[in-house]
């Protein structure tokens, strides 16, 4: 008995099947047509069915194993995961926290759905976690305003909250993609410096509210309470849309290498500026063009021009299945799956290619799309054991498209050596990926 | 200067402003009025905030400590809540896993949001975390089949995925509300056997058409891998409805306590009929009449009828804040919030009410709301220093209504006595929660 890997029992795809060369199915394509991954069970006893009474099988596909027979471990009050997930963690750049950044990467290839759990969260850190005593740490709101005022933890819990799901991406994410030829490494290392949670807290503009916002005032300046005191300067209509003072990530306390006990949430705006251990808002008339924001986040791009103030995490995706270390097993049914999001608003179309952009189709999207969030996307493919080159493309509501790396390095230019792995690089590389799959299944990153 | 607990600089609230009695407010009311409960900035110095080149102030309102001053600890691969959030975890009542039960409680008067992070995800368990390795595990489907089948993870990982937003719920939570007087204890000892999260998996649908249903199935028989052998019957209308394999928890692997490597997900049903560890589907005539569900999950009530096979988690809301334990710290304003959800579809309405149910508001949904998933409602209030009773009633769009206490315990009966904190009780009680605050601002558990 064989239990994976099984060849489809129908052979090439009918015309009706197929929306895109080079396999790409329709979604509705399976729906009753036996496609058979599973092994068949044979003559072996399955054992009974009807309770606590039936023995285990001893023999036949249901393996008789140590965890059928004794207790599990004691429930503990706060769960990991599994010891066999132990891969599943965050690459390190800077793993003992020298000086300089470290950057934490997110394991998308290994990773479904669209939220991003806590403790995969993505970090770029300038100064490792701080260990912020919680009713030590204020919040102070002044400058341009008629009353400066400064909260404790305790008295933002007072004020109304808001709870909404969205990404965050450093503005250096998927900065190798600017290599003249493709870097030979996995999604975590191309785009994991982009994860998407459940952020609760305290609109900006409540607070602004509770200050008086001076006349005057066109921007405000946001600084941490960490070491680095990383301060940005952010245009104050952005504070009196959808910023939001946030206390909780996905249901608990903000995790410590993401800004514990509070950080600014800027929705769809580079990851940077979302600042950590927020520790002050300062109203003014014009940016503070502070170190971070003349030099650090305004890196020079290959075409030699530098872009300040490059506020937005433009429209995106990438396949995370299968993708560079996550093989194909044999021809036959696959589900490509990739995540998709745009600072701009909510993500309206995905499109995949098997054929290296030649011929295009609409993929699945999970429910619910929300704005300024990963939007994960999904369409079958039946690979016949040639060639294939995977790609995706997203659109959003403000309507942007996504563009290919041709027209993308054309306006950006491109790095003169392939960098290496790891490096934090140029900033604001938005441009399709793509996949190429051998004869082996093997998937390496191309340029196509 | 003070920094937390300031009165309203506006005292009694205005008509316009009132919404319902003791003190409901609009949820516009806020706005641009200045309610004020930070502190005023005095005099003190604030530093520059030009840049990195600022020095972190030396007094004034913020605080000059060690965190502003010393690198922080180094970033790690897989990250975990800051040391001072030590008691934001799950309640144990069988630590050691002694034989029997062991329940692991949500700490919702801690939290705040819909989706409940992996690491507090509530847990019922007969047995223990097993040990599974995902390699060798395997999920059978037979019965009344026209070709059983055996699926390995790797040959689940091809087929199409689905991901959802749902919560689970103990049939026991809640069930310390049949005591005949209020059980003294905090939300997480009351409610705390429920939790919402991001799954992700394969539809049992599109496997049971990969088997091919015999015509005289109407039921399927779930069985866990691990020593109990939960075994569960459930209506195949449900398995070709939004049945789910799951296989990821907000983004990552199931929890070892929740299922690792694959559980059935049954929106909206009974928690332990959610079969974790899932090793084989059997498809039936009827029922297999199980221990499981002939004795352990279909509990005599206090009116002395069992409901067997009751299937739904109905309709249901509680405030979680304030709560028991998250008392109000001085008059003035409050947010109340809390969560609601249905397994028979959306949540449409939260009322809220300060006065024990004299009168009535309709609360602030947090979007997206979602069928058979947590809502998070929200309702400012001005708490005036006097006695309150705050409750929450919940609609969903199927038309229920979420009873009163006295509704529902006039179908159901109660206890004798009053149980001990942490014991399994009688199941499925779904009924209006009430928290009473006295002049002090203590919470307490009340009927009313």
């Amino acid at each position: 008995m064989s239990t994976s890997g099984h060849h489809s029992r129908r052979g090439k795809s009918s015309p009706i099947d197929a929306v895109a060369g080079n396999g790409l199915l329709d979604r509705r394509a399976l729906l009753g047509r036996g496609v058979i991954l599973a092994g068949a069970i044979g003559t072996a006893p399955l054992g009974s069915l009807t309770g606590a009474a039936a023995e285990p099988p001893t023999e036949g596909p249901l393996i008789d194993a140590p965890w059928s027979h004794e207790p599990g471990a004691a429930i503990g009050p706060y769960e990991r995961p599994s010891r066999f997930e132990k891969n599943v963690v965050r690459t390190l750049n800077n793993p003992n926290g020298q000086p300089g950044a470290q950057g934490a990467r997110t394991p998308h290839h290994l990773m479904n759905g669209a939220i991003t759990p806590n403790g995969l969260h993505f970090v770029v850190s300038w100064g490792g976690a701080p260990d912020i005593d919680p009713d030590k740490h204020r919040l102070a709101i002044h400058g341009l305003v008629k009353r400066p005022l400064v909260f404790t933890l305790d008295a933002l819990a007072r004020y109304p909250m808001t709870t909404r799901v969205t990404f965050l991406e450093c503005g250096g994410n998927s900065g190798p993609l600017f290599s003249p030829q493709p870097l030979q490494a996995d999604l975590q290392a191309l785009h994991g410096l982009a994860s998407c949670a459940e952020w609760t807290g305290v609109k900006l503009s409540t607070l602004l509210d509770e200050a008086g916002i001076d006349a005057k005032a066109t921007w405000f300046i946001a600084e941490g309470a960490d070491a680095p005191h990383l301060a940005r300067s952010v245009p104050l209509k952005k504070g009196l849309d959808d910023a939001m003072i946030a206390l909780y990530q996905n249901g608990e306390r903000l995790m410590p290498a993401n800004g514990y006990p509070m950080r600014l949430l800027l929705p769809g705006y580079e990851g940077n500026m979302n600042v950590k251990y927020l520790r002050r808002i300062k109203l003014v008339e014009q940016p503070a063009m502070s170190y971070w924001e003349a030099k650090i986040y305004a890196p020079i791009l290959p075409n030699g021009k530098a872009y300040q103030f490059y506020l937005l995490q433009e429209v995106k995706s990438f396949i995370t299945q299968p993708s560079p270390g996550v093989n194909l097993k044999g021809p036959g049914l696959y589900e490509i799956s990739g995540i998709a999001y745009s600072g701009a608003g909510r993500i309206t179309k995905i499109m995949v290619s098997a054929d290296g952009g030649k011929s295009w189709a609409e993929a699945g999207l999970s429910e619910p799309v929300l704005s300024k969030a990963f939007t994960r996307f999904r369409m079958p493919w039946r690979w016949d054991g040639g060639p294939a080159t995977l790609q995706s493309r997203a659109w959003d509501d403000a309507g942007n498209v996504q563009p290919t790396r041709a027209e993308f390095v054309a306006q950006r230019g491109e790095l003169k050596a392939v960098p290496p792995v790891g490096a934090v690089l140029n900033h604001h590389f938005n441009a399709v990926t793509s996949w190429g799959v051998d004869g082996t299944g093997e998937v390496k990153h191309v340029y196509a």
